[in-house]
């Protein structure tokens, strides 16, 4: 059986607000893709979730987004390419350094909301975020969405890119996530997600809304954090991969 | 004679504000300390600044503020010491990453503003501001007002400490800077202004109000570059350096 | 047996971030205080939140903080007396027209966290947000704590000012809140506070921690909206006044 | 001889930032458009600006713009038309509790930067903002660019409008303003400018960039306060629709 990864947006409050239970889900998850203070978290709540995260050997990500903490970072902001990599650039350096204060260290970038949407579907803002990572630090990997131009773009950078996959998301025909506004964008059934995921993993395909099976690597399955059942759905995955027979473990953890 | 820097507050910008003529200031002084976003300065003018003194071969520092926008970082916000280190931490990084970005490096930290203030007062804050800058990279030199808390806490923590004289500002009886609300604060005439620092570098000493010689090492000389006369007086206090024999370049860089 | 208004502090979501649950406490309260944007709410969450109050019959005011998202407004910031009743001023407005755009109005306005603070301790503060209200809209009531500079400050001024207690904090021995860092400051148990608050009421006393009682008119009852309890301790809180033949109704409704 | 008004955007600073002569302006222009602190402006700025204007007998609008301070409101950000009414909605209300502050009143509304343009070009956009108008107070006018959507939306519901042409700005055949990254989108020469404004005035066409005369009522002339020759350029229009025996008044002030 294979290794894969389990990943999830966290760090996504800001001052008193909360977002999600990340102390659960870093009981859980392997990755932890960290919201940079631009779309949600602050250095506060960035410091305390690399640290929690350290404890638990748990890997850590910059998770940059837009700068739109009234729209969590899902407003499609009309920024240039150029702006797209100085704020990435921004956001990957504060990350870095509050990782470093609280003992831990970023391995990886995955970009969020609208900004990473823009980049899995337009190949040029894929490019930007390329650039802006391998300016910073060309170590670090990206994670994205298989099958999307961000793969693209990072494998011709030269980049570690891993493959993600979405536990509780559909899958158009050509591999896309199903737009949240129509059927079938959610998978609600938390045993009809797991059961999926782990055939997704098992046959490294992505399987579409109508069965179709469209090959891809499978490095890491991304859970949400912050839905009523987030845990509970999380925790559920978790374990039925385990009684597969499937090591959880952060990707890229054999060559590092 | 002795080698001294000529340092500056540059990036202090937000979006189509500007605030200064940073494009020449970038052609006088020898090190420019960045605001990093959070009390001015923005993704694109730090980039900007990172990219115009990499090609001027100005060195470079973050210059953290307070999260304060609307007051410039002048007002004293009642953080905590660990709210302060995780502030410090974060625009550090960004200010690395676009700096980076930009093909540049950072060397040192400069707090801004009324963080810089109480960083100078107050120890714990001073340490605090170390702690932040050594979690994030301990090779960072810290430049600092001579003669304060902060100069004492870096040479503690066994920071590289260089010690700044202000070119415009009067000092008290103990080395403080006078403050700008009381007569004698400001050092209006450009000669008088330059007459001054060039003495208090060959003595190597603070020249207070009353005409007392405080010993300190001087590495540095801070110069405005928002007033109106800002470029003009930098200027001259340049060439009169110059023409007394003073280099000028900036601090650590033999040594690097 | 008097009649008393129950206030809460609703709308103190942002963007997709929640505070509390504001539908059930406005099925609860008869005077709802609306955060105007500043230290918490916005334009989406306002007019939401004035909309559901006016088909609940709730009355509506403004309630202005000082602007810290990040500090959700319990910072002391240090703002100047003129500065301060700009900010009222400002949010004020926003609120009046939000208020009308939902086809509500506010009839007062009650400061919050750590401006309401300083209003009630300090006479200079106190005035300065009365001068704010009366210059917006001098028919406007004050909604403040009992005991406070903040009230002496509004009857000075002609303002109609009505006093409100806290239902789950308690009291010093000169009437003022128990800071949250000491013993004493809540009051957990929801029966023990019904039961203290109905002997407030009855007697038109604030009743301190040692049992001391301090006559006051006793207009309204605050209680909180973003604990987990909140809507069970307020629902069991009216529930017990009613029972006991107190009349619920908003302040000041009466004479208009 | 007709009598027009001159309006220039005036208080789009923020904090210790500037943007234009705002003194210098206020001396000059007939009716003054305030930022109302989303795109640009804050309550110290806006009160200030009020007081000025009341002090000159300048008339004052509310000018509010898109929540975008780094972008100075000129990002089409990607709102719905119920979010713009409530951002539309706040921004008055602030503004006219500032101006009440002040001792001023606001008399109208002008839409700023992006949400201008998009509230010219498209119809449902210019009905949300004549809704939030409407909303706070039907009793403020609206000024808008001569032919556009917005002109039509604020006569369908009975608001007063007024139309104002661009001093400074070329006219396509349709009569909309060139955009800025076309040749002949700003007119540079202050005399030329004059001249076709004077003729515009005296003849109620738009002159578009071919000679075209468009009919339209025009009652008011926008003046930019932000370039370099700003203030020279609107005092030298001043002077010369003066000379040749137009009144400069604010709009709509016969009938008040």
């Amino acid at each position: 059986m294979p290794s894969v990864d389990l990943n999830s947006d966290l760090g996504e409050g800001f001052g008193t607000y909360r977002c999600g239970d990340d102390e659960a889900m870093l009981s859980i998850v392997t990755s932890a893709n960290v919201a940079c203070g631009l779309h949600a978290g602050d250095p506060e709540i960035m410091a305390r979730t690399f640290a929690i995260a350290r404890e638990r050997g748990v890997a850590v990500g910059a998770h940059p987004g837009f700068p739109d903490l009234w729209g969590f970072g899902r407003r499609r902001l009309p920024f240039s390419t150029g702006e797209i990599e100085r704020l990435v650039a921004y956001q990957i350096g504060a990350a870095a350094a509050l990782a470093a204060y609280a003992g831990h260290r970023i391995t990886y970038v995955k970009t969020h909301g609208a900004l990473g949407n823009i980049a899995c579907e337009e190949r040029d803002i894929a490019d930007a975020v390329v650039r802006a990572v391998r300016a910073v630090d060309p170590g670090l990997a990206l994670l994205a969405v298989a099958l999307t131009e961000l793969v693209a773009a990072g494998d011709a950078a030269g980049l570690d890119v891993y493959q993600e996959i979405y536990a509780d998301r559909g899958y158009t025909e050509t591999g896309q996530l199903i737009s949240r506004s129509l059927p079938g964008a959610m998978i609600e059934d938390a045993e009809q997600a797991a059961a999926r995921v782990l055939e997704m993993v098992e046959t490294g395909t992505v399987i579409t809304a109508r069965g179709k099976r469209l090959p891809t690597p499978i490095r890491s399955i991304c859970v949400h954090g912050d839905s009523v059942h987030a845990v509970a759905t999380a925790r559920h995955l978790r374990e039925r991969l385990e009684y597969a027979g499937v090591t959880l473990k952060p990707f890229g953890s054999n060559s590092k």
